[in-house]
């Protein structure tokens, strides 16, 4: 689907740590460790999360692919340790281990675990729920910024709020000239990211309720770039479109069930002669009225704001347990628990601002290709970017 | 995103016709133009669509891949003839011609056509329009119906029905046995695809006001699966996961707006002990009482049915057209009007049950390998289905 | 390895004909059949070839992606018949037949057939030597044509010439001045795209003996590329080296053993001090005296020619058959025999041309980008050739 | 060109060090950090290597995808640490550094140097060394010696032997029962991999003069498979062909200059009855009585011993320099000189081993799936080895 970006993650949650590698960006972009610090900070926010994200703090090192502040045009990799890991070294020990781990044996409903036992023949579902974790959305997070800059760099910006914590909907809709900066500078003082300080509350209640009751909560939310070219993406052929790309690299995490792009489900709903957005023409350039169709037409960003909606099921962990079967004795019995989080809706508005950056990077280098920021921004310039 | 299979089709709506080839599908399958031709039948039904239905009458030809009733593990390459091309040679032209062809100048909100000028540098929209049309939906449907053959080999079957045609809904839920094949009978003798006769009437109404009214209507269905291994796709890398690939295969369709796995958005308002689907044991096999993961935990099937919603936005062509602004003058006009349905819904969920054949295939040849439909089987009972 | 173009071929060599679609190319670009006629006509020439090439005279259609004499950007149909047809509907039907064919059951030593049964599991060894003729090379120049008309509207030419046919050696340098066109037009007019008419004599000669005699001959020639801007490809990541990629298209070709870059083997056996080409300094321009790089230094182009070399294996259909073992009856025999040339090492110059026309195309498109030929050559200009 | 296996590296020469992370391997296969210290060690030996090699003592840490000694079926990340890093913290700072750093201006002929920052804008070509270094090479070795283990728990070994040094050329031909573990023990124990005692004394001698000198040498070497099955790798499109695969992996070294596969360009010269392996019958299988087509017919492996070989160019960086021109003044002055190796041939025979390894592993996961080392070699019981 990307066609000059690649990337690839590595790591279980209680390893050593998270590996990362990203290929395919220009050089000469001006990039650093707080750079990226600040997406790991934003990620790791959010009312209702659980005692871990105490430990975690995460810091990616920039390992390779930067020297003295700029990209070079060569892979980026970066380490993010685990903090915790002098408590795991058994029980994650690469190599083989004399003492006798305990098992885990009682897949947890709504996650990787039964299946990924029976696909890859284990007998220990911790061999499965260390990589189907959402720790390795850290790493996401920690590589999408790069992209994030990149974007940045070309006036392009992202943010994201969170509209639906349970049942408790904000109904306010984006104002009509979307600043992203301002959005993400309320949201991130949100514990749950949402614009609406009354609505607020009610969301961090029900997530108390929920924590009480040791179950959880998920919800909705939106992801949004703002000053984009027109033309990214294609109708071409269907692995250029640009919705199909996004799609893909949003529903590539795994508690995401449902994705909108501008009107959505909502907007099939509604006449035609409603939900398109009628052309104008300003003097100088094509102007619309609306936004139902998101920012995207026929697979291509037509330079409005992308404007997308996520549903995130509730986090599957509980301490009040499911019912499960050993799979060892095959007899009925609670599911396992982890240490978790009982609402993970605002982190994850975060990672999916970075699934969106690897998107739009991606095809903005397709369409204005370039070895370096600099040639990239005079591509940019020559073609026209409105 | 795809493994082992490749696909690609060109072709302009009122060219000579269209080509497709899908490349990486085992030898010995058994498929002729009459499996195909009934796909292409499925995905032209539909109340509510335009004049052109008629004259389509879609044939797709075998001209490779394929001997004595059988694939060749070579490239399969269609063709579907153009039934209207006589009177098209002129317009869609492939030389240079010397009569003064019209050009398109208004472009349709909600299509391709405005971003499509811009991006490709074009004076006239049918250069756009010509290959944004979902008249290319046609091969994808030829193609993923020899997708679907190899499915039905190793006891998959895909089906689809129509929930939603503006605001008309079927509440129907789905029956807890499904059964696919009684559903697609069921559907395809509705001219809305509903299983529900009531409703199909209210369906049938509403699409007719907007015929009459000019207006063009929306709509939701749902894309079902049944009869799949557990552990296709996987959690381990964001490229792998199951309703990442398929989501990307949905959204390819220019008018998917949303897409929802199992519970989806409803989905993401209740609690985790009320949406996860409990683990029981039935003396021979893990069972599920219930299916609000749509068959997809940790980014692979869990052996139950995949039940995708997808919502499709009323079309953008209208016969009352919205505002425009003429790309030459800059004037503000009427959209350009061409022949047009006034619901594509009912055929709609066809494209999207051959997008989900592609998914589903690819996993299944990704999975088990083989290079011939036996020894997929063989490797398919060796490794265990369920 | 492809990073904006992407390509599929179909077709059996006996079949109703051959589909090819490329996808990627930007829109504007003017291409006719006629222009790809004559590369065509180039592939079909050269002494000592059979029957066969009299009767196809072939021809690719423009079936989509091309209106009024210019590419749309859209994925390009070509289609070319299989002039013989007719005397195949029943050996190649693509539906079950009555008739019973005689199967082919003596597979030739180095061809796909005794591989290819064993694989996909065919009783048929036509079911393998259809799809793994050489028939197929026809749609790759087809296809590389367009690419081919992309580069010289940019400033790129590529050529090729025979060095050797058997032990038949041309050893005239090529001039430092590489004039590719020039090259081309007298290795358009050798039976056996040499350039030394004093040795084309001597490579007629032995292909005439191995022609009576019933064998068949192979040999060695150059392909070369001039014009090229510095830096297609990159060092960074193994898949994006400009030889890696070449190398992939060259040695697609089944009959393809080998391939050298500049120096090559030859080179291997120098000092350091005397193959790398020293770098100068005109006024304008850096310059190299010599250019045993090939062009290519760290994976990327140097603005330099490209020279390869590439080794073609003698045909492995023989009149005067080697021995083989019957598939079914386990008894050895002589293998099959098809209507062969005995000598296709000038046919295969020319579809190696088509394949660097490929890798050069898609690099060109990685680096600049750009949607339409004005746009590629716009940020061509604004970043510099050389 | 990879169907299932995806693996990326970064890391600059003397930076942290290098990470790789490889994806899509099946789980539970047996490997441990010796193991990988083995290929690494090999990698590092041979005679004509200059310091570095003694601070290198190449280690890598397995970061992820094992658990207790075995592969978790999630992407396996390794991390090299540059042991000599403590003296390169401020040339090769990630963060902006206030000292004045020397940059290099002096690009040496036959190196990535100019055309690097030509291509990426750069005023100092440690920016482009220090990725187009061989050190990369390191964890290509380390990667690919998980598939390596993958291969031998099939019964498949690779092995390698140069056979010249310069001019210095070991005529002895392979054995005519490959044992591709003698092969490497003999190798492993010669200083410059070659199996002919005789003749590794004048390639030492040669290395010698070159090293007085100031020189460089290059040379040739052979890699070689055993145990494969029939049928790896496709006939049917251009990417499926294993030698296309292997080309690209082998030719993504920067210093190979030339690949031929079984007879290559000599075989070339000879007639196809002589050229080709005639196909007998031992009462249970097919036999081959020569193997000139180096165990690929038609793109596919055929069961014999996989036979490729390599040229590789002298290395580019000279203690006694060639001609060039500073990058800043454009004055023509001698190359840069780095620490430097005089000859790598031996060591680059181990980088090629790995590569192969990559290609065969790759298609073996394409041809029998599984998702476990325990499922990979069910499937291929039933499908047959041979």
């Amino acid at each position: 689907m990307l066609a000059r970006i690649k990337f690839l993650t590595s790591g279980e949650s209680h390893g050593r740590g998270l590996l990362g590698i990203i290929d395919g960006l220009p050089a000469g972009l001006e990039i650093d460790e707080d750079y990226i610090r600040i997406q790991l900070a934003r990620r790791q926010m959010g009312y209702g999360r659980g005692g871990r994200m105490k430990i975690e703090k995460d810091h990616a090192e920039i390992w390779s692919g930067v020297r003295h502040g700029k990209t070079l045009g060569s892979p980026i990799g970066l380490l993010v340790h685990n903090r915790d890991w002098e408590n795991w070294t058994k029980k994650m020990s690469v190599e083989p281990i004399e003492d006798k781990i305990k098992k885990v044996t009682l897949p947890r409903p709504g996650h990787a675990d039964l299946v990924g036992v029976q696909k890859y023949g284990f007998d220990d579902i911790r061999n499965v729920l260390e990589r189907s974790s959402a720790r390795e959305t850290t790493m996401r997070v920690a590589l999408g910024s790069v992209c994030r800059k990149l974007l940045e760099e070309t006036g392009i910006n992202i943010c994201s709020r969170v509209t639906k914590i349970h049942d408790v909907e904000d109904e306010t809709p984006l104002p009509s000239k979307l600043k992203t900066k301002e959005i993400n500078k309320v949201a991130d003082e949100s514990p749950v990211r949402c614009l609406n300080s009354d609505v607020e509350k009610d969301m961090i209640k029900v997530i108390s309720q929920a924590k009480e009751s040791g179950d959880s909560v998920g919800g909705v939310f939106e992801v949004i770039a703002t000053g984009l070219p027109y033309g990214l993406g294609s109708y071409t052929q269907w692995d250029r479109k640009l919705h199909a790309r996004i799609s893909a690299l949003m529903l590539s995490i795994n508690a995401f069930k449902g994705i909108e792009i501008g009107g959505g489900f909502v907007g099939s709903a509604k006449f035609g002669s409603e939900v398109h957005d009628e052309i104008g023409w300003n003097g100088n350039s094509y102007i619309r009225h609306s936004n139902n169709a998101g920012g995207i037409e026929g697979g291509m960003s037509n330079g409005q704001p992308i404007v997308l909606s996520l549903a995130m099921k509730p986090i599957p962990t509980l301490i009040k347990p499911l019912k499960s079967v050993d799979i060892h004795s095959k007899k009925e019995k609670d599911a396992h628990k982890e240490r978790t989080d009982s609402c993970a809706v605002p982190a994850a508005s975060v990672v999916a601002e970075s699934m969106l950056c690897f998107a739009i990077a991606d095809t903005m280098l397709e369409k204005f290709g370039g070895d370096s920021i600099e040639q990239l921004v005079s591509h940019l310039e020559v073609s026209g970017k409105y």
